[in-house]
């Protein structure tokens, strides 16, 4: 089973030609597809998509992950094993979201050309170079044989929540799905529904906190409710709290907890 | 065989999580996209999309339905069996055209937690309850075992046509397809291509009624011919009747019978 | 295994129609989606997208093509076996550069009623002509038995490079892909990247020529590099070469090969 997720969109020949280098090499593979829409060159949002869903797959599934505006360049090719999944894709950040949910992650610079169509373009590495690496996993070729261990991988800057002096966290806007919800870093360890908090970003301030999106529903205000990725969210119901409320990802807040 | 059709768009992890839960539970199901585009919480434009289209798949494949606005309210989850097919979604309406074309339709109330994800969240029940449900149902899980039959399910209230005092149809556009193409909910039980007929609607008079959409290609006017989906429907060749027409969802309309 | 390209767009009942008629005929069949999202009527994105992918699937494969304008008209439904693979959709030009590619192509006009739906719509061939034939041809029917073989099937005016008087070489933009990229109808036939060229295109001439995408990365200028689909492409790094350029598909242009 072999997984697909990229920014090439859905109308021209490039999903068409990764699939079917895919089934030439590895005709029993199911393949997949997890979203091709993702915005060009926008790799977070692919680490975050990838990141939310990749664990409900079963273990050994391949995952092909092509946002590679560095094609062309010396980025790495790189195969990646952790969670008991397999990942394919350039060493540009793709997979930080893996990385922090396995610390054992095993990391392979795939350099080794047998793996890859002979005489690859240096344009179109998706088709060329990491279709047929992960169609080889698929097949059953040990991941062990596509180049050596690396530990230098690249991460994205995401910032875990920190303290600020007078001992508010300070989070992050990582994520704004396309219903306008804004995905922040905080879990369950941050916070729980059951203490009493308030949310400053950008000049507004949420004070409702809820488990359910729908608690929004009689408030017709912004809250804060715990999301399907694992995540806080904040969201306004049956509108874009990025647009009613100015959010963009990567905007910092701070929340407090307040006195009981 | 399971069927996908919701409004959760292509970008999202959205449509890979519900993927990858099925097939964590039923590894051999075959997961067919129809679409993941449906206008978000369009509960009639997905029920008429089903409708137009669950008839062409084999006997017993199961139709995994979410468009879904009322996601961690009490609206019910349901699993249907009608027409030699299984359906599961919310119940709030998107059902509607199957409970027409079959009056037969068995509805359940989805309510045993032993058919969903341990510990589902409220906010992602495309994820947590509906993918779990048909790919048990998928697997040979009895409907019967998934809660208890209901009679109140709930139904769009899409009109029937009916006539005025001066013997006229009364009719509505129920649904609009990409190509701006309005589709009526007339069927060849009232009318046939054979007679002379004149339909009014905001203003236009459409005096065309063909089997063909290309007849209006001459014409360059608004025609009323018989579509795919077993409507008659408004077109203007290679232009759109809604916008140059300025047809809406919901607008009705009159057709009378012209004498010969 | 069948692919299915149709710029039926995905939002609409239609796609899923096509995927469950294959389905109801040839259960096991394998659907791959190559793309629903080619512009409406556009026959020439489409023939280019199958010429750039269709070689990449396993031989036999059943490609479904479906860009039809001329639905219900009587242009003809055609079956074509080329370069070990097979082919399905309207007489239109959508398989043009299938016949460039295999100058062998053997085309069939399909019109034995026993390979297609009972009594067909004529609004619906993709549902009711196109697809059942793909799925007996994928169920292993013969292509002789569809019908007879014709010579005088339809190709789209695409224009071969020529030379001018001035020994200069006249090229044409065939195809622009979502990222702005212009593909020309040169191949490595036609220049190498060893000479020194300089094309000249409404009022912007290109001096640099790359193999490679990303040697526009430093220049910040346009180039001329060999693509991933086999043909010279005009591009800017991480712009739209069609919007900055004012290029659009069908324009001319002229290259000359520079003294060195």
């Amino acid at each position: 089973m072999i997984t697909l997720l990229t920014d090439f969109g859905s109308a021209d020949y490039f999903v068409g030609s990764v699939k079917g280098v895919i089934l030439s090499i590895d005709p029993l593979s199911q393949i997949i597809d997890i979203s091709h829409e993702v915005p060009p060159h926008d790799i977070q949002f692919a680490a975050f998509t990838l990141g939310a869903c990749f664990a409900e797959y079963p273990e050994g599934t391949v995952h092909l992950a092509v946002v590679d505006p560095g094609v062309g360049t010396s980025r790495r090719v790189i195969a990646v094993n952790a969670a008991r999944h397999y990942f394919v894709g350039p060493d540009n950040g793709i997979f930080t979201f893996i990385y922090t949910r396995d610390p054992q992650a095993r990391v392979f610079h795939a350099d080794h050309p047998s793996f890859f169509r002979f005489l690859p373009s240096s344009t179109f590495h998706g088709r060329d170079i990491f279709a047929p690496l992960a169609a080889r996993l698929d097949l059953g070729h040990r991941i062990e044989n596509v180049g050596h261990p690396i530990e230098d991988f690249v991460k994205l800057p995401i910032h875990e929540p920190s303290f600020d002096a007078d001992g508010r966290v300070i989070g992050e806007i990582i994520h704004i799905d396309r219903y306008g919800n804004c995905v922040t870093n905080l879990t369950k360890l941050h916070l729980d529904s059951k203490g009493a908090y308030s949310l400053s970003i950008g000049g507004t301030n949420i004070g409702l906190i809820a488990d359910n999106y729908t608690d929004s529903k009689n408030a017709g205000q912004p809250i804060l409710y715990y999301g399907s990725a694992g995540y806080w969210e904040i969201g306004v119901w049956c509108d874009s709290a990025s647009r009613t409320l100015g959010l963009s990802r990567g905007m910092r807040f701070n929340l407090r907890q307040l006195l009981k």
